[in-house]
Order: C-alpha cells, then structure tokens, then sequence
C-alpha cells in the first residue's frame, strides 16, 4: 500500500486523532491542512515557500489540469511532482466536484458525465475510467474516487440512487486504477445529512479496498451544526487504520470541530481566495488589510504570527500593496494566511498529543471571536 | 557626501568605466542595472529574490509614491527601505518623467507643473521643491533633481530654454535639499540630441555640486544610433570621479553600447513588464514562452542561464502559468529577466576587468540576435 496510516494516539478529552501518513512523498502528522493548487500551482506561492511555511501535502484540481494544460504534458514531464517542481505529496480530487459545481448543461449516466468545458463550452465527458486515466497520468501520491456530488439539500430518494451510483463508481475506480503500488486511492462517503445513507455508503465503500475515506458532501453550503452532526455520525463508520479527510473545509472553526469529531486531513480554497482579497486570518479573527484604518498601521498582520510576513512587513504596506493591485501583497497574505492555518494544525495536534484539545478550542474560539453573536463573519 | 565614486579601471578596449558606487546602504561595482520597483515593490518580487539575484539598487518612483500611498506613510514607516523590506540602496526620481510623459493636462511654469493625477483627476502641482520634499521624506539613498522632459524630437529653440529651465530648477533642488549627509542629489543632463545644447546644460549642472549625473532625455523613442551619438559627446562632459546615469535604458545591446559610452547605473522596466507578458530575454534572443511550440518544452527558458527558475521550471511549466493567468509564472519569467540583466552587467564588468569589452559586444550581440537582418524584434 503505498499510503498507510499510523495512529499515535486519540486525545482522552475529545476523541481526535493525532497520526502519521506516509507517501510515496513523504509522511506528515495529521490533523494536517492541505493547501490547495488548482493549476499546478498554490497561487501565487512558490513550492519553497511553501516547504518553508511546513506544507507536506498539497491538493491539485484533476479537472482543471485536464483542460489546461492536460494530462499527457504532465505525465511527459514526467508528472505532477516533476512539473511543478513539488517535492512534497500530493493529493489530487477526481474532478467531480468541479464538473458537478461549474457546469450547468450536464447529464449524468451510469457510465459517467457529459458536461461542457466551462472556458471553451466543448462537450466533454468524465467518468471513474477517465478520472482515474487522468490522474494515473498526474501521479498524484494520493487520487480520489469519482463521485456524484449531490446538491445540497437532495431528497432522500435522490440522495439514495447517487450513493449506489458512487458506490458502483467506486469499484470502477479501483478496477480502473493503473498504478496502485505508487499511487494509493481514496473512496468518497457520501449520503448527505441521512445518517442511514451515510452507513450505507461508508458500508458500500470500506468493503472495498481504498487507502483512506474522505467525507465528501459536506462544506456545501449546510449549517455548521448539520456538518457536525453528520461528522459525529460518519467517521465512527470509518476504518481506524486508514486516514480520514474532510473535503472543501478551511475555516478555522470547522478544522477544530473536523479534528475532534476524528478527520486527519482537510483541504480548502479558503485562505488562498480571500488573500487575495486582502483579507487575512488572525488569531484575533479576520482582518481586512484593505481598510482605511489599517493606512498607518506599522504592525504586523497578526502580533502573534512569527511568519516571515508578520516579522518583516507591516499593514500599512500590505494595505498599500493590496490597494495598488501589486501582486507582491497577495503573496504576503497567501503565505500568511496558508502560515497561520498550519500552524492552527500543529496546535492542534499538540493538543491532541497533551489530551486538551477540547481546552484548546475553547481558547482558540474565544480569541478568534467564534463566541461573539456576529461570529459567521469569522 | 553619501554617494562616492571610485574608479577601478577603464577598458583599454573600450573606454567603458569600472567602478564602485558607495551609498548609505551598501556599495555596488558599476556598470550596474536598477531593477524598478515602481510602487515600493519590483512587481511579482521579493526582496529577498532581488538579494539572490544580486540586486544591489533598485529604482522607485516618487511620482507613483507620492500618489500612492503618500510619502507621509512611507516617512512615518521610518522610510522607503523600512517600509518595503529593502536594506540595498535605492534611487528614486523626481516624478518629473511622470508628469510629462503620463499627464496630458499639465501647465509649466517656471515655479512648476502644473497636471492632473492619472488616477483620480485631481489638480496636482510638482516643482523642485516639492520634489525634494517628497524625496526627503522617502529617504532613498540618491535623489533626482526635478527636471523638463520635452517631447522627441523638439525644436532646438523649445530644448534650448527647456535645459535653461532644468537648470533654474537644477539650482533650486540643490537648495530645497533637507537632508544632503544622508541622500545623494544627481543632476539631468538634458538637451535633446543637440550637441551645443548638451553641452550649456552639462556645464551648467557640473558648475553645481551634484553626487552625480544622469543624461535624460534619451530612451524616448529616438533611434539607436541617435542615441549613441548623443551619448559619444555627452560623457565626456561629465566629471570623471561621479557615478553617471543613464536614465530608461534596459535593452541587452543598449546597456553594453551605454557602459561602452561610458555610463555607469541603468534603469528600465524593460525586464519586468516584458515578462509579465510572457517574453523572456535569453542568451540567444527573446522567448515568448506563451507560444504553443514551448507546450511541450521542458528544458529550461535559457539553457545557458544558472538562475533558480531556469534550474528548477521548465519552458512547459511556465508558459502553462502564464496561459492560466497563474501568477507564479510572472514570479518566475520577471525572476528570470532580472538575473539576466544582472548577469549580463556582471559580464560587462568582468570584459571590462579583462580589456575586451569590445570582443565580448561582438560575441554577445551575434548570440542574441543583434546582428541579424530583424533584430529590432529582440
Ligand atoms: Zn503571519
Ligand atoms: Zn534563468
């Protein structure tokens, strides 16, 4: 199995889980955050800032890299790793996702999806086969099942035929799969907020033989509580040796409540996006670097942060950056941003290694502003 | 005086000068090129990327500062240098070349101009004072003194009171200068391509006691030839123990027939705005790495360039970035453009160390390109 996953230990105060993941490319601790890089590139960040801010594992868009620049240029350069000059691992979604949220003239069959190309408007087509040619080609350390991504809210009797659909996929996937000794596999649970779809789903799929188990479905526009409660009900569900991720979640709160209901990995577009609004995670809460008030500002993004942005550069100059449209600015609230989520992680898992993680979130949700009533600003 | 010249040698080939700039932040061998950080950043940049690719000085511009955001801020930030992050030593011009060359509604005078901001309209004023003021307040290591910068061509009547005028203000500038321990002032040569003329303003400007001297008015559409002949009989009307300045100039054959000429320090956003289009300056001609032929190219930009991008990226890999709009790929084609240039000084420095700079011209210009039918494209 190329990806294996080590429990070190479970926090006694929540449950969470504090492991090692190995690849192909090395092995990190989890709770663990994955920057995400769309195009073969976590925007605007270059892999050795990257490696400098602690990333071990980025997440790439298989879709994406299929319409630009494709996938045979990738595996001629020798792959993902190569191409992009990203020594660390890699995960890489199945594309669903994207062709399920991008495309409005789709129609979805038992063999796969007929969708248009959302640049030229090309018809194209996507199924488990393809999904998995695609990223047998990117070399990802890690590839994911293609799946059905239901909208949410879906029917019970919708949400019912998509789990079957993405469990007859999931086979497929790994019947499909060219390079299994290199390359691990993840199967994704999916049933929405039907806690009898989810068991059905997560009994369909680890009766198969993946390498780990994402949660997918969630993050979709639901209620924090419905994540939650969905989490409480899935992972139990989930095999203990195998690592567990929870897809499309980046906001601080979420990672906490994700690591404490036993997800060892997330990925998110979330601090990258709004860096580049000018818009920067703080241990204070968001801060929004464009305001005025931030114009003679000559502290840092975050008095807490020892990162090479908030030890070097001030608000009024990221300010000033931000308001001139100066790339250098969004490369300091991206490198900011992604900083402060991994070292959330780290603090998280140290909790979880001193059995307070519970404690922490308490602390942590305190000063982020988590507890005051406009908190969904945060 | 904060800014010294010392000579090391003169090529026996050439009549290039060998030199060392001193500054209050760090000293530089010369012939040498300023990348230009317009806005206090070298777009898509890093400071510490301009260290590694052995930027010595950079460039500012005080017409785009004063605008945004405000030469206030960047005093209160404790100066331009704190404020960006950049311990190397920094030139900044007087905003003059913006106001006539950005500006369609200006007004001279003899106190001033007289223009509208770019951005919003406003009425706005800039006179040698005024120019001194913002620049003190900035604190780069050299100053520009504010000057006119008439139109290519203009009459010779137009030019001769144009230099009359720069002279006047020359004067002016040297008195509203508040901080002349700490902040060289250079002086502009200006007076078109008319000897006599360049002659009364080199006279008029060397009478005063400038740290240097720029020869403006050149790179402003004229032909090549027409601006190696003005620079032939300008330079030696310039003191011999003063660092001299060749304003706008960064194309590889200009800068070699400059240092030729006899110029010591070179400015242009030739190299940064080229690559945010894609183009690459490569030891054999221009790149457009855009082009669909490079999709497939994994060897790097220039095979005979050692810099990080070019050991690192590919020619597939960067043109995928800069096709996508991915920032990343105008981080790595203006990194590369910059070292470039920089190497490129280092050898005009190295042929001038060993007499041959004449020799190393000859090799040059064949390899890039400069002495085909067509090389007006490179
Ligand atoms: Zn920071
Ligand atoms: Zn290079």
């Amino acid at each position: 199995m190329p990806i294996t996953y080590e429990h070190i230990k479970t926090c006694k105060q929540t449950g969470a889980r504090l492991g090692i993941v190995h690849t192909p490319h090395g092995s990190f601790e989890t709770p663990i955050f994955m920057p995400v890089g769309t195009l073969a590139t976590v925007k605007t960040m270059s892999p050795e800032e990257l490696e400098e801010i602690g990333a071990k594992i980025i997440l790439s868009n298989t879709y994406h890299l299929w319409l630009r620049p494709g996938e045979d240029i990738i595996q001629e350069a020798g792959g993902l790793h190569s191409f992009m000059n990203w020594d660390g691992a890699i995960l890489t979604d199945s594309g669903g996702f994207q062709v399920f949220s991008l495309s409005d003239l789709r129609q979805i069959e038992e063999e796969g999806v007929h969708f248009r190309n959302h640049i030229s408007g090309e018809k194209l087509f996507l199924s488990p086969e393809k999904a998995m040619h695609i990223q047998n080609a990117l070399g990802s350390d890690i590839m994911m099942a293609f799946d059905e991504c239901p909208p949410f809210p879906a029917t019970h009797e919708y949400m019912k035929s998509s789990v079957e659909r993405t469990s007859r996929w999931a086979e497929r996937c790994l019947q499909a799969h060219q390079n299994p000794s290199k390359q691990g596999l993840f199967g994704i649970v999916q049933g929405g907020e039907y806690e009898d779809l989810r068991r059905l789903s997560a009994q369909d799929l680890t009766s198969l033989d993946f390498s780990g188990y994402a949660v997918g479905g969630l993050s979709v526009g639901e209620p924090k509580e419905v994540m939650n409660r969905v989490l409480e009900f899935t992972t139990p569900l989930l095999p203990h040796d195998k690592p567990r991720y929870l897809m499309g979640v980046g906001s601080p709160d979420s990672l906490i409540d994700g690591a404490i209901r036993g997800i060892d990995m997330f990925d998110c577009v979330l601090p990258t996006r709004i860096a580049r609004n000018g818009t920067c995670m703080t241990s204070n809460g968001r801060l929004v670097v464009r305001n005025a008030k931030y114009a003679r500002d000559f502290g840092p993004l975050d008095e807490k942060c020892d990162c090479h942005v908030c030890r070097n550069y001030s608000r009024a100059y990221i300010r000033h950056l931000v308001k001139s449209n100066e790339t250098f600015g969004l490369r300091l609230t991206t490198y900011h941003n992604l900083y402060f989520l991994l070292k959330l992680m780290e603090q998280v898992r140290e909790a979880i290694r001193n059995d307070r993680l519970g404690d922490f979130r308490e602390e942590f949700f305190e000063q982020y502003g988590f507890n005051r009533p406009d908190a969904k600003n945060f």
